[in-house]
């Protein structure tokens, strides 16, 4: 089963999964900027540190400088057409914002980007517990970095299982792997699925995360 | 016409080019850091981030570890010296921040400070797209570092043509020397002659970039 | 007297420190979180950021990659049980937060960040002057992190001799080992009295940094 042409075949679905949550993310912090009453150019400033700004921290984090999304031109490439989309059809992406199918293409987005974020880390020999929380910051990071600059408290910091969940996903993925000796193929498989899956529960039940005094 | 002699003397005029960009950037950001009610510590932070955050940004995202103005303690000692010059003269360099000198001034500083950060990107093997976009940030990253530490939406992503500018200038320095082959300075110089005109020229008619809603 | 199992004995007493500031700057930092209607996982993140966010921005500025507390995972461990215990003893660490106890173990924790950071920028091949900038972002860089996380002007940069005791710290610790050639266990100590005390006088006294039109 293991041939170059199926491993090749896997890195090409890879390749264009990691594209598509760039050119989502990007269309989304557009939208959030759009919203902030923000330019041409700051929109399209979220759009990119919206899409690769979690990976960029990440990168840093771990020393493999310069990040890939500087060193690959593509997901700049991609970052800022996502922004355009969302400037010029700004009305049709702003009504499928909250739609079911949104939440669930952003939930796979963040499953992803979580997954090869701790999957990076690991690679790099980052201890299992931070490689967990450095898939983390690939799948959120990029987030907090647009509520930054809009200047609002980053919404993963107060509401929703967001955030829990890439960590829940990334700690599945790192516990398969290296405690179960999983394929990581396999772990990758089980950890965003657990992403996925409790994200996705989470919106639907309205599900959050204990507060003191709420 | 290119003896060493001629080259030297040519460095020597960017790196007082340089110096004096630092200055005035670090006058800039301490006045903004007065206007803020900063204690003294919090003007010299201002001072010290707006001169030199964009090129330290830029040194990260392109691996350059120590960033330059961390290695050369003459730019911390130069950004420090106009946050101090900015606290006594508070009076006189308040009066003269939106005068038309000034505004040329940053102009000319914003022009070198991209012009000089996209070249840096080149030099270490960035694509030329992400060299413009260095460049960018190397002029406007640490305005935007002063804004995020005095809690206000970034201004280059809401107003005015300066972002744009910066990023005009990039492009037209990366697309000369790449493109169409002229030699280094000759592209510079074309390159800081773009950014400085259109951001002249967008203050004198009050030019902004499309908004949405707006 | 300097014998290994000295050296040895000198070390486990200063990473003990470490810890032990590394837990009470987590238990402040969540503490915030706490105070600013965070949920549990943004109390974690501020609890983390507030404890090795200082030491992290230290590191990525001199070149160490990946910074101490990404590669050696205690740190981490140490910051999430520091957030932990601030949030199920809450009541507790809210009533102690500002009593004299506290405000001293606060200005210890400042003196030891500032001082390693110092040293560390020193081994680095740092300039002397940057030396005792570093030192002084690795005291206070964490808690500016946090304030820019909950959306607040970073408190050192307005009130109070926070920053500045670290500045000075670092500064005498700089001084003594450089210019005055004493042994570095006792420049270290020096820097950190002198911090430690500028601290705890200017709470006592009510001190703070001149300001203008204030």
């Amino acid at each position: 089963m293991d041939t170059p042409k199926l491993r090749r075949g896997l890195d090409l679905v890879l390749l264009t999964a990691d594209f598509a949550g760039t050119l989502l993310f990007a269309m989304e912090g557009a939208l959030a900027g759009i919203r902030g009453a923000m330019d041409l150019f700051g929109i399209l400033v979220l759009a990119f540190t919206t899409a690769v700004g979690g990976g960029i921290v990440r990168d840093l984090l771990i020393g493999a400088t310069p990040p890939a999304s500087i060193k690959d031109w593509r997901y700049g490439a991609i970052a800022i057409t996502g922004g355009m989309l969302a400037f010029v059809f700004h009305g049709t992406v702003a009504q499928q914002a909250s739609s079911v199918l949104i939440t669930a293409l952003d939930a796979a987005g963040l499953s992803l980007f979580a997954i090869a974020g701790a999957t990076k880390a690991l690679e790099f020999g980052m201890h299992p517990m931070m490689a967990v929380l450095l898939g983390t910051i690939t799948g959120c990071g990029g987030g907090t970095i647009r509520d930054i600059f809009l200047n609002t408290i980053p919404g993963i910091l107060r509401t929703d299982i967001y955030a829990s969940a890439a960590l829940l996903g990334a700690a599945v993925m790192v516990i398969s792997v290296r405690a179960l000796r999983l394929h990581p193929s396999l772990a990758a498989l089980a950890g965003g699925i657990s992403c996925f899956v409790l994200r996705m529960l989470s919106v639907w039940q309205g599900w959050s995360l204990p507060k003191i005094g709420a």
